[in-house]
């Protein structure tokens, strides 16, 4: 033993003359709960592995706490400091005692307290006969604090040249896009870029941390894995079995989406979803990935998110927020959020994340489910775990609780035999044990050898600079720009109330369709007693009638559109029997947007390959241009069916990078296009709208051009920018076989009553000049335009 | 007792006055096998069902047979036949001796012996004071005998008019798509379509004749399911455990595809697969959309399929057809193959057809899997089969055998509770029955309350006249039309081998992945010993060299394909950094398309919304044409990635519907384009081929156009068809910043050898002038192309 101590001192004077420099680590907040539980503990362990490695360490708590007071609560924290499992007692004891030695308590209040701490480092790195390596912040303290101490920091507290200054932040980092920015406004003005390190600490725990280097190590094996051709889903769940009680103030202001979803389950499917840059080392590499995952993510829709609340928690705010009897909060505290990636990797697969407390377990974990595309000619019973490629295949990212209770990595057997670093090894669990489908036999399972908390992890890695488990301002302000249009889209939404616990049965479970979700089961009437008496679309039966001595259909706007979707089918199929081909000339705007949706995903049956699209009229902007009637048709239809390229017939809008110029002849050639290759210039349908003016096609009040004559097709001018158009005149409109007006929405109330009652008179109303020579038109009107 | 007989005949003298014609039915082959086991009960069945409803009915079985001898036989088989359970054994003898009074047994060789059943059933007729409904023949004679008896019956054994003459044909309905033909013109001379019933009888087996009602009953349900955005994928398998012995005559000249794929599982597949008619009681309806799912199958390819033949089977033949002991079999004895439809419905969707022999269990099951589209909150312990929409969700037509051991029709209980015609009942199953992943308990499962076999519903079906339920000349052609290209290319394929039973383990397993099946596991090297020392393309690095003093890749072609594509992205991801796009021009041809595979499956980041297309050249062909360029572009790119249309730049070599019009100016016109959106004309990247005759693009060798001068785009004449084309000039491609040239295969060594020898002589090799004035050229060549 004594052979042994005396290696040991030798080797720490070594250890001396490599000394790389002294590190102060500042405390702030050193007395609080987050300090005691976890931060003191995780300065301990970055002690235990990096003082032996050359640097210099001093530990600073610091607080508003009077001296004595803080000096008491830090040395019972001190006391009660663990070592590893693998540490004997006696050289635990000396580690501890070497800690409390390097660590000690002051009061920092004000803008002096600072500049003292700073002179005090600097003599102890002067006594020492140290240089100075760099200092770390710790910001323990609630976010109103920050400001102030930043400042403090920067002005009176900041390491002289050549040492580095490190702050570290908690969350919340703000409330939503704007105050996010703000904040970070705020610190940039105390600090550099890359001196911000804000905590997120789910990027600490061992599973999450374990994701980029899992996908690194396995690379070859997930090569091909890893995209939308053979993963089917991704999920990202953390579900608690506790509840807000004695936190509503904090949680009435945040809700589950601030709380869990945009910062730590975010995180988690940025490095799910991120290309891996070929050398996951680089923290410069990984940020830039991690921030092109934010510029791939579909915009969020109300339709995105189904939400819900336990059942006691408004009686929770309103005792411990003092709120009046009839309060009910909209805070949610479950949600389950639809993300879609707009790549080519990640196209179409679902990306589903969810979150909630009061639930039936406690469990966190990712888990990315492949694709079955294997068919077995072995009966199911004899199916074999490592062999059968009809048995599930995932990836689970195990972050812990739950029933296996660690973290861990599966890797199904049938998938591939997975690397894991050193610190990782295989484990057997419970015999019996299901999960994920499957028995845990199943899978090849792996927990880390030593659990780490979160903290400890943290720690070491800001002390290592590495700037990739921690949130830059880019990916921070990324984040609340991708979910804040959501939270304010659901501010006024009432979640769904669930009892908590197991009794939640399947109340919270949910569904996705079209990019849509919604929960499996409908809302049992005990729970929440809804406005009940307001009725239904389907109460009501499409009508049919007249308008202006045409047929007129009229609905509510989902029934409506669908029926026009079918009768545009029908239509499609009598011309396609008839000729081989169906011309439909379409117009932009709004409304169409939701018949072509209806289009693309329903009607299996459209012969698209034997459809011709043309535009009725067009704004004189480049065809990618938002505004662009043409680019909402490739968004909502052209992208969802395949029609020949040749069969598209974009107006010519946008010749020699000019825009409608007259002696570019577009309109003509736009006529010449329809008589080569519509017969008579006859289209088969011709979808119309009206405007508040009477105005249909780009044909408006007063047109010098387009209402009549024989011209087929004319430029003319919007009284509303884009003012320059291209359209359908209304001569060759009225050649078509059919026409179909669809009107929708309360702000045409007016204009459907006036025009009612005009005779023909398209130079006021060019809508009443719609009269098809010799086909047939209809109209199509939901009921806000035509009841008002 | 007395008072029930008297009953029973007071209402067999009612019955008999509103008689509706007498039926003659005639059993060609009375004696045979398929007769005794299957046909004679098939026809007392359908006594007992129409006797009482007003027909009057002969039975005549026939055979070239002695008449003495056959009578004898068939005297034994109407002794054998059984009633129903829930027919009392008195009446069953009693019905019985009604049915064998009516039968008869004659033989039936010659042309005068038709001739004389003719007459004697016109005898009958008459004697009775009947009228004649009409005669069945049902043909259970080997399809050798088919021509003469049909040349019997319709010469002299017609019925007289306004009766109806049935015929009924058994399989094999010809070997592939031409005997199939000549099989049908020949019968054609002597029947009309709609005389011929030809029998599958798996369209007689309950659960496939319920498909249709099925779907039809719940079409409210299905409606919205019944498609490829919610279906995951379609089994239709048939496994059998025994093998071939004693049939192998009949099967080395068949194998599974013709026995089981061409017939039994491509006739459900479109039942399952076809649009429902509105009324599904409408036979010509059912059959019309029948044939329009053979319309949109996509063409099956090799890699459509994998092949397996259980090891005894070449040790059969030899045996039974006394082949010498060397011979080995390539008749393939299981099957497993990839269909996917080509229409908005089914799109995307796997069919996968399975069967084969000497497996592991007997069983028959068309299963439609459904997207799992849910996210479940509880906890997977909990969720059950009636409300959790994280379970399986399936409907299965359990076509017989297997641990059901009986037809079924089953439906997962988390989908919908599925009506079903009278005649079948709710079953349970014995406990712990797990099947298709699941307790049996998790679907409602119902059975037929009466099974029967499958002869009985067909013959019935025939009386009735349900043409929907038989094989008609198109869709029997249709089918042979799909199977034949694939049987053709598979002829000379060696089967996977397999032991036979529990055995095969999981050697059979399949997979799929980009429209190509492959077995999931290596063949094992003791079943087959390959031909073994031959290198694998993985054994060869990809070279790099140099050639015309250019860099050269060389590699076997999947190698060189995916290098390129590599490049190709990599050039792509530079151009769009630098200057937001991407410019490439593609050559037309054989060998890009692998490249386009490539490019369209596996390159995740590659920035299509920034890549504008170009073609190098175009055949002065509408767009439309198979022959063009662009429409093999459309088909292996396009469809598959999302380009913006207005990036996508076709030449326009069809203006005015006049194709390569010099005074249309399209080259001109292409050249304007070139020049407004591509900088500087100069492309990022030119793909470019190299013909036999070292043309390039569209440039042949003594071009008067296109090798030198300001001309940016050409028309040129092809030396082969079609002749005229339209491409880019020498001067042009000299301008792109890199130029990739790609040549592959063993025909083009010559030409290789040849140019890598020659200077600078565009006119009499045009590739030899494409040297970028300040681009990258750099040659693509596989080893047979480079190394012959």
């Amino acid at each position: 033993m004594l052979a042994v101590a005396v290696f040991v001192a030798l080797l720490g004077c070594l250890r001396a003359q490599e000394l790389r420099g002294h590190v102060s680590i500042v405390l702030l907040g050193a007395t609080g709960d987050l300090a005691k539980k976890y931060l003191w503990q995780g300065l301990f362990q970055l002690y235990l592995e990096e003082a032996g490695k050359g640097h210099n360490f001093s530990f600073h708590g610091t607080a508003l706490t009077a001296t004595e007071q803080g000096q008491e609560v830090v040395a019972k924290v001190l006391e009660s400091l663990s070592c590893p499992k693998d540490v004997a007692p006696a050289r635990c004891a000396e580690l501890k005692d070497q800690f409390q030695r390097l660590s000690q308590y002051r009061q920092l209040k004000t803008t002096e307290d600072y500049a003292a701490l700073s002179k005090d480092i600097e003599a102890l790195v002067q006594r020492e006969g140290l240089w100075e390596a760099g200092r770390i912040f710790y910001f323990s303290v609630p976010p109103f604090a920050y400001t102030d101490i930043a400042r403090s920091i920067n002005s009176s507290c900041r390491p002289g040249p050549g040492a580095w200054l490190r702050v570290v932040l908690e969350k919340p980092f703000g409330h939503n896009h704007l105050s996010a920015q703000q904040l970070a406004t705020d610190l940039g003005s105390f600090f550099h870029e890359e001196e911000m390190y804000r905590v997120d600490h789910y990027l600490g725990k061992q599973a999450v941390a374990q994701i980029l280097p899992f996908r690194d190590q396995n690379r070859k094996a997930l090569d091909g894995l890893w995209n939308r051709h053979h993963v089917e889903r991704v999920e990202i769940v953390m579900k608690e079995t506790v509840d807000a009680e004695g936190r509503t103030s904090f949680y009435e202001e945040y809700g589950v989406i601030r709380d869990v979803l945009q910062n730590h389950l975010t995180e988690i499917l940025t490095l799910v979803a991120m290309e891996l840059p070929p050398d996951v080392g680089s923290s410069e590499d990984v940020l830039r990935h991690k921030l092109q995952v934010f510029q791939a993510l579909q915009g969020l829709q109300k339709g995105s998110a189904v939400l819900g609340q336990y059942q006691a928690y408004s009686e929770q705010v309103r005792k411990e927020l003092d709120k009046p009897a009839g309060f009910l909060s909209l805070t949610p505290t479950f949600a389950g959020i639809l993300v879609h990636l707009d790549n080519l990797r990640w196209e179409g697969v679902p990306f589903l994340l969810m979150s909630g407390k009061a639930l039936d377990e406690r469990v966190g974990y990712v888990r990315v489910l492949f694709r079955n595309r294997a068919c077995c000619a072995q009966s199911e019973q004899h199916r074999a775990a490592e062999q059968s490629a009809c048995l599930p295949r995932q990836i689970v990212f195990y972050i812990g609780h739950g029933v296996l209770g660690s973290p861990a990595v599966l890797v199904s057997r049938n998938l591939f035999r997975p690397t894991l670093p050193g610190g990782w090894e295989q484990v057997g669990g419970p015999p019996g044990l299901h999960l994920f489908g499957c028995p845990l036999s199943d899978f090849y399972a792996y927990s880390p050898v030593r659990e780490q908390d979160a903290y400890s992890v943290l720690i070491s890695r800001i002390f290592h600079g590495r700037k990739d488990s921690f949130i830059t301002t880019e990916n921070l302000l990324a984040s609340w720009a991708f979910w804040t249009p959501l939270l304010d889209s659901l501010a006024h939404e009432a979640p769904r109330l669930y009892p908590g616990g197991a009794e939640n049965g399947h109340l919270l479970d949910f569904e996705f369709s079209g990019g849509q979700l919604s929960f499996s089961v409908q809302q049992p009437e005990q729970l929440v007693p809804g406005p009940g008496s307001a009725p239904a679309p389907s109460d009501f039966q499409v009508l049919r009638s007249t308008y202006r001595d045409r047929p007129l259909v009229t609905a509510w706007p989902e029934e409506l559109i669908a029926k026009l979707a079918d009768d545009v089918e029908a239509a499609a199929m009598k011309a396609v029997r008839r000729t081989g081909q169906f011309h439909l000339a379409l117009s932009g705007g709004s409304s169409p947007v939701a018949l072509f949706q209806q289009l693309a995903m329903g009607h299996y049956a459209f012969p698209w390959a034997h459809t011709h699209l043309w535009l009725v009229d067009e704004r004189c902007v480049p065809l990618w241009d938002p505004e662009s009637n043409f680019q909402g048709l490739q968004t909502h239809l052209l992208q969802h069916v395949r029609l020949p390229h040749y069969n598209v017939h974009p107006m010519p809008v946008h010749l020699r990078q000019r825009l409608c110029a007259e002696e570019d002849q577009g309109a003509q050639a736009y006529a010449e296009e329809i008589s080569a290759l519509v017969a008579n210039s006859s289209f088969d349908l011709v979808l119309l709208g009206m405007g508040t003016d009477g105005h249909t096609a780009s044909l408006f009040p007063q047109s010098p051009t387009g209402l009549e004559g024989e011209q087929l097709v004319v430029l003319t001018e919007s009284p509303s920018g884009p003012r320059r158009r291209m359209s359908l005149s209304l001569p060759l409109i009225n050649r078509a076989r059919r026409v179909a007006v669809l009107v929708m929405g309360r702000l045409k109330r007016e204009i459907t009553l006036l025009v009612s009652r005009v005779g023909h008179e398209p130079k006021k109303w060019p809508i009443s000049g719609v009269r098809p020579v010799s086909g047939q038109l209809v109209w199509y009107m939901d009921y806000e335009a035509f009841l008002g």
